[in-house]
């Protein structure tokens, strides 16, 4: 066997994550076997087993990549101290814009929440952080009085959160393709008032 | 071979199916078989093959009829000529108060729209036309001046559905029970204008 530098052993793995992301993606995550990701990443049959004990663990390891690239932009604004609602709602539109291939496994990712405990724990782990993230940001905004004041920050943000997954679910698996207008029908409807 | 009354084989498929909903719940659709769809049935192996070609057909149709339990409140408020944004969004909360089995087989459905042609043609026909409905709805409303006039109805309706999906997706995957909280939390968003 070659010796094999850290550098090579680190190229090789994501290489495999890279290859099983495209799997996933086109054929789903249970129609992919550990030889296909191989085949795809263009490396022996055996060499996943080097980095991963099985699937499941390149599974885990895709999810939580999306979940951090889905919530990355509304984090990143909870360290700004005078967050607007309509910075907020571009931030929870804006992973729509990005890799397509990520928002395939991340949709994927949630029917596996339903019974892979682990992947759960994680995920609802992440979820509640973000949820606090989104919540103090809002805070910090009614502070800098630039987020109404009548607005209840914990509520705010879970339904930022569900928006965020409801337009990745329309663009991802509906194929809806209209992002600028994602963004627009949120502010449309935030700026309205319900007059009953 | 006994002779089997119409209303039996109707019995035997309803029973078939209610079987395989509970088996997708559990287990995941991928981790369920035709044998295993029998035996929750407690029906002879070969039993589903007498209504289904396979089980692909039975995902269509449970996903088809999770698609219509879960848009049934919103679109029953378009037969109605003088609809609140607040009862959209009580309708749009509506399902997460139901079937909770039928919300798990939803979620892993959407990750089957990702590459299963005939299914996603379905969810868009149904999507598009439910859409429309509550377009609907809203227009009827800013007729009545229930609903506010600078609503855009296209825009109002498909944020209405992301929140569904968005909220479906907390409770069945991610667990979060606090179902009274959604429907508050929506409120609350609706009911404030951003002051930028």
């Amino acid at each position: 066997m070659p010796r094999i530098t850290p550098e090579h052993r680190e190229a090789n793995r994501a290489q495999i994550v890279a290859a099983a992301r495209r799997c996933f993606a086109r054929d789903g995550f249970h129609r992919t076997s550990m030889p296909d990701i191989a085949a795809e990443a263009g490396l022996s049959v055996g060499a996943p087993y080097r980095y991963f004990a099985g699937k499941e663990e390149i599974i885990v390891e895709i999810a939580g990549e999306a979940f951090r690239t889905m919530f990355a932009p509304v984090e990143r604004l909870a360290d700004t101290a005078d967050v607007t609602m309509a910075e907020l709602v571009s931030a929870a539109i804006e992973p729509v814009r990005g890799d397509r291939e990520l928002l395939r496994c991340a949709v994927q990712a949630w029917g596996e929440l339903l019974r892979h405990d682990g992947l759960r724990q994680h995920a609802l782990a992440g979820f509640d952080h973000v949820r606090d993230r989104v919540a103090a940001a809002l805070r910090a905004g009614q502070r800098a009085k630039t987020v109404p004041a009548e607005l209840d920050p914990d509520r705010g943000a879970r339904v930022v959160m569900a928006l965020l997954h409801g337009f990745v679910l329309q663009h991802a698996a509906f194929g809806l393709d209209d992002i600028e207008g994602f963004e627009q029908d949120i502010r449309v409807l935030l700026g309205v008032r319900d007059r009953h």
